[in-house]
């Protein structure tokens, strides 16, 4: 393994931008990695080494500008990419190439970034698994690298790119995010723009990232949203400790990664205290999951009509849940969202971020189905930012972790908890 | 004029599922009006009486499914379409041709519509006007349809369809309705699927419709989101009157129109009384146009990047403005736009429905400029139902109308109070 790959990706666009690192060197470090270790993991649905490195030179001639040169990034392949093609994890769209690119993709290329391939997504960001291992498996034994955004995850698991998009709809960012071991960070909802990613559930559709350390997600967000984010190491934070509702569908091994989290950031000098959602909380799971089938079964009118025999029968039955909800019971539950959200907004008076788990266990075995967002979806619903942040392993040797929750529109204060925790259990 | 003409959608619908009138029939009729009035008025962006009939045929023969069945509907050309060309009003995308319907195109297609052909829209549903006259203008006279769905408000204004689909950002249903005397309706946001619509501003962006009555504006949107909308006309109806910061810029003209719609509902039994907004609603217009201007120039990335050179000057603008928006100042902007909404939502404890003016003026006269959306923007800011009515005539003899505006979630109030309006002017 090149030492490059050890470089943080500030990292990297500092050393470009002092002329002491080029864009090839950088990509070809990578593309090596990808080719040494990508048959057996498979977290691309497209790399091509020769666009890559053409890029790379490409960025070389042009000189350095640009917050994000010359970093090597993974797109999840539910984005739209004029120069790749772009499946969205469905047969129905194979071979498929968009004339422009996601919006975010454009902004990654406008400051510099290296755009590596395009990450296995599941079908539509849904339920049925692409052919991603989760690199952190034990030899011979293979584990889901979580859903729907397994490519990303996996590739920066596996040191194959430094950044990848994720995005979140139920828990598609940070539960990837736990069992490959990795950081993952899901912004406020409507933070980025979603413009040229293929839509789930908007209400709830969030664009975010999976890297290899807290302060790496939030450079990057930060670049693409024009606003600089650094996030801090914080001696007297206030955590409230919420267990959600599903803390009964806890293994050991997650529960045992909340106490170590909560020890960790004890010691690091913050206030912890136990947090109880109010009652017009009680049902969020639910909600969200109403919502989400609600929203994707409109969104997906078209591809009802003219392609319902290529989806997955999971997907088919999304689709019929959606279009068994009334309008009247859509609105219904979006109204009780709106309460949910401003009670919770008016939690973070006492509290500076919420600590909660992040999968309810360690990577599923197999590689048939990606595991249960339960942990995540209130707080997609809540549309607040959760950042994920490794603890340990669990009793498969897979990893395990935990989601630090900030206020809405308050990143900053989400990010410099995860970090706070991260340097704690360092 | 063929009698058909005048019949109502939901009677298009009726008669149709009742065997008194074939798809063709329907079609011919507006096909004639189309071709009459067309070359006049230029709603269209693209129309083609072969396709139209080719459908209409297609229905008849398939026999009656769907709600909609045989409703001729006029689609927003900032709407994909598989089998029509889609320019978004930009010369960037001209003979675009998508790969699949936007979602709302599909579910009318499922309903049973008859998709009619495309309506002008301004550049990327802002600015730079299209060709469209306003129909209600007097003979050897300019006036501006508003924009930015201004093929959609003139084509339902000269009779050429019974429905049209708009989308608001800023003022683009609710303006142009005014400014040629027809209904618009704009749900709460976040109710008809955003996907296969070109992103201007995914916070603020609604999709709604162009009707020439308030229960045909309902009965559209109702079908496609599984919900049976009858507005019925209420004695006793609570309304707020919101005259809005902007009250100062509005003529005698429009200030009589609330008068009118005041006089029209007291008459009717409805109690009215003032209604001032909080002070977090103070800088409304100003934080929509900031939310507007971020997200446009996040969501424009890609054409930012490769084609700016065919943006208006307007457009450019927009897009300056949009990047020198931090992200610290655009999450400043929407925790007060949320603060806002519920503040807002609490009135109306107290009101069944708002009243607040919906334009300052009559249409511009020419054609060069849509008219300012200066009393839409904080509605759609705040995400809340709109519907206009029509109330009379201006001094220049152009329409006149008010803005009902009802509770999040709960749009059969806003329509209800509407028809009761309109019933009242009757």
């Amino acid at each position: 393994m090149s030492p490059l790959i050890s470089l943080s990706a500030r990292e990297i666009a500092k050393r470009v931008a002092n002329r002491e690192l080029t864009a090839q060197a950088v990509a070809s470090a990578y593309i090596e990695q990808i080719q040494s270790l990508d048959a057996d993991i498979q977290a691309w649905q497209f790399f091509d080494p020769d666009l890559a490195l053409k890029n790379a030179k490409a960025l070389d001639q042009k000189g350095v500008d640009g917050l994000l040169s010359s970093i090597p990034v993974g797109i999840k392949d539910l984005m739209d990419t004029a120069d790749m093609p772009t499946s969205y994890g469905s047969p129905i769209y194979a071979g498929h190439r968009p004339q422009t690119d996601a919006a975010c993709v454009a902004t990654c290329r406008a400051h510099g970034a290296l755009i590596m391939g395009k990450t296995v997504s599941t079908e539509f960001a849904t339920f049925k698994p692409g052919m991603t291992r989760n690199p952190r498996a034990p030899k011979h034994q293979e584990h889901s690298p979580g859903g729907s955004s397994s490519g990303s995850a996996a590739a920066v698991a596996a040191n194959m790119v430094p950044l990848a998009f994720g995005t979140q709809t139920a828990g598609s960012i940070i539960r990837p995010a736990a069992y490959c071991g990795v950081v993952g960070y899901k912004p406020t909802h409507g933070t980025l723009a979603l413009a040229g990613i293929k839509a789930l559930s908007p209400s709830l559709d969030t664009v975010g990232v999976l890297a290899r350390s807290v302060d790496d997600a939030a450079f990057f967000i930060g670049a693409l949203i024009h606003q600089t984010m650094t996030p801090i190491k914080t001696g007297q934070l206030r955590i409230g400790v919420c267990r959600t509702p599903h803390w009964g569908l806890a293994t050991a091994d997650s529960q045992r990664a909340l106490a170590q989290a909560m020890k960790a950031l004890e010691k690091s000098g913050a206030q912890l205290h136990d947090l109880t959602l109010p009652p017009s909380c009680e049902d969020l799971t639910a909600i969200q999951i109403q919502i989400m089938a609600y929203e994707a079964s409109a969104a997906f009118a078209p591809e009802r009509k003219s392609h319902a025999e290529l989806f997955s029968p999971a997907f088919s039955a999304l689709m019929t849940a959606g279009q068994a909800i009334s309008g009247i019971d859509f609105a219904k539950a979006q109204s009780q969202a709106g309460k949910a959200r401003a009670d919770v907004d008016a939690l973070f008076a006492s509290c500076d971020a919420i600590l909660a788990p992040s999968a309810g266990a360690e990577a599923p075995a197999g590689l048939d189905a990606t595991g249960d967002p339960i942990f995540n979806r209130l707080w997609t619903l809540l549309g607040l930012p959760c950042v994920h942040v490794p603890v340990g392993l669990g009793g498969c040797g897979m990893p395990v972790g935990v989601t630090l929750i900030g206020p809405r529109w308050a990143d900053l204060q989400a990010l410099s908890a995860a970090h706070t925790l991260e340097l704690a259990l360092r």
